[in-house]
């Protein structure tokens, strides 16, 4: 079955058409700049690129766009749509809801609606792909496949904040948790790797891209996970502060700032950025630090110092440790980041071999000392593929019934 | 040498008098509902306790009737205020200025006013208090003890917020800690007891009272807290919510929450009481959980759980870990919070031993199992005689010049 992945933001939608289950992408691509009148289509079938620029009036124009690149003109990969036979939705915020992917039915559509207000620069654009999608190729299932599914097993413990009840009972203030289909698709495949079952396993993914976020997974279950709300909190990202004392926000507003410029400034302003006054860029920060750039250097030091107190945390809330994954951008990339936040982890039993650290290339890489007691993996994450694979399994289940 | 040890609040002033070296406690007490007609003076020497109310205009009048009362009638412990050698000042905020307890200068006091900034609720009483004892008893020393001077070894990629680094250049906005006193005063002490020298102690420090922090103590050194700019992060305390994500705030201000009461929220509702709804007193929360209050166990868990977390982060930072030691009132008197905090925690190769755990008393207790790496200790605190050894130090030091 081919099967179409869609992720869509406030003015782009990104896609992937896989044939499933054997998971070859036939095609991929982005659709950029909608509602412009130099909106872009990057396409791209087996190495080979289109690129155009072409007006896009809205998300279904998009959709229209992309399904006739797909079926038609040089890089078409299917004769006629009706053989695409399920599209997959990225959906951030599924709130409480949602444990799983789901068909998208009116009920859904609402939930997502709903949380819009939890998730507001991502649910509303995903709603709207959703809905230019269904408009589009009405007659086949869509599915909905939330970044919070994988975290709906993290125990009240752990997702409960330290803050009057009522704002949990009222608003639903709690920890989601986010990325959580890469999250699931790097602890399925370190289970893989290490040849034990999916709910065997013990380990702390670390998802390093442009958002990073740790996640504790116990028997192949997200336990906690450094997101919380929002993508805010956890680990240092591109332009993200991730955790700060909260305090600062009413230390700031005695100096004249206001709650909107805060969140600019926590969202947009931080982190890798920041910190080095340089770039939201690790590759251009690494370069920088190397040329003597101090405070490049100490955004590398502070993420990484982050990213190995989360490890450290998550392995006392685990008791029991097989691995800890390295996936995302920086996670598949960094070998400074690796070595750097698993550095005289020793009394956790990780310990990385330096030249395996190294060399690291391909799907996954083990780069574990022979004596670390904990496996440390570098394992590429693929969410369009468990989108697809979702999407996959719920159409044949919509099948059966 | 007798030394008065004074820490001042916004209405009360509590105080002890002990003789240095010895440590002998002579009298303590506090002056409370200071401005207020009925303020009341508590009294104790030996045991025998003086309760009075009484008009106490200002700090000043408060501190001539602490010193009326050393002085004279029935509970005096000393014949003449000249036997008072020095005066040790708790200020909890030092900035980046100060790294061990210093003689109040001029320049000392403007310091401890131009941090008022980052401490409003502390360092302007702590300053008043400073100027109504100097006036007091003018012709001997008196020395300032920080709150934060411990944390000031605190290395850059842990103090260091991933925040624009122009907020740490113009505000000063950077994590300080507080505590400083008591998480010193227990690393020594552990020290001590395990018998090898200060500046060879790894361990981790949790102060658990109505403020809790955790630090991570390093050759003896402070290198990491959870407490930050300000003293809200970090561990779940009595009514603040240690560690949240910041873009809750953001998401408040939508339901129509100011700064302000978002501030007082997270400072005063939030914590034990805010998640239990009952008290932000642990005996009282534990009372009613064993009565079957689910919310009150919920945050009882929710707080042990946050230490455990802070345990793994700081074994992480440290490499080595020699002992982790439990102070403060819950840290001393909850066996529950102890064994809850470092259940399955063998992969760091801690593990308490359930008996030691519920018969601790006296001023320490081990309270590993005999197959623990790590030696888990309760050490009683005792803030006022580390500054009365601070404070008789420093005294010695100014009569050597």
């Amino acid at each position: 079955m081919k099967t179409l992945v869609i992720n869509c933001g406030s003015s782009s939608i990104k896609y992937q058409l896989l044939t499933m289950p054997s998971s070859k992408v036939l095609a991929k691509g982005m659709v950029a700049r909608i509602g412009d009148e130099n909106a872009t289509l990057s396409h791209e079938v087996e190495g080979d690129q289109l690129e155009r620029e072409l007006p896009v009036a809205d998300h279904k124009a998009g959709m229209q766009i992309i399904l006739q690149t797909l079926t038609e003109g040089d890089h078409k990969v299917v004769e006629k749509l009706s053989e695409i036979g399920a599209v997959g939705h990225r959906v951030v915020h599924g709130g409480e809801d949602f444990s799983s992917s789901v068909p998208i039915t009116e009920e859904v559509s609402s939930a997502i609606e709903r949380y819009a207000d939890l998730a507001p620069l991502h649910n509303p654009p995903n709603l709207t792909g959703i809905r230019a999608a269904q408009s589009t190729l009405p007659d086949i299932p869509h599915v909905a496949c939330f970044d919070t599914a994988f975290h709906a097993t993290i125990p009240p413990v752990a997702y409960t904040y330290a803050l009057p009840t009522e704002l949990y009972e009222k608003y639903g203030v709690r920890r989601y948790g986010f990325h959580g289909t890469s999250h699931r698709y790097v602890a399925q495949r370190a289970a893989a790797i290490l040849g034990i079952r999916d709910n065997d396993f013990n380990g702390i993914t670390c998802h390093l891209g442009n958002g990073c976020s740790a996640t504790a997974v116990r028997g192949g279950k997200s336990v906690d996970t450094s997101m919380g709300l929002t993508p805010l909190p956890g680990l240092v990202m591109g332009t993200r502060s991730g955790d700060i004392d909260p305090a600062i926000l009413f230390f700031l507003e005695s100096k004249g700032y206001d709650l909107a410029a805060l969140n600019k400034l926590c969202n947009k302003q931080s982190g890798l950025l920041g910190v080095s006054g340089v770039s939201n860029d690790l590759r251009t920060l690494s370069e920088a630090a190397s040329q003597g750039n101090q405070q490049a250097q100490l955004a590398i030091d502070i993420f990484a110092y982050r990213v190995k107190q989360y490890i450290g945390s998550y392995a006392a809330v685990l008791g029991r440790l097989d691995a800890v994954v390295f996936t995302g951008g920086i996670g598949e990339n960094s070998a400074e980041v690796r070595a750097s936040s698993c550095e005289e982890l020793d009394l956790l039993g990780i310990h990385i071999d330096a030249q395996r650290n190294q060399s690291v290339g391909g799907p996954y890489a083990e780069i574990q000392a022979s004596d670390s007691k904990v496996k440390v993996l570098v394992v590429a994450t693929n969410e369009e593929l468990a989108i697809a694979h979702d999407t996959f399994n719920v159409a044949q289940e919509l099948t059966k019934r």
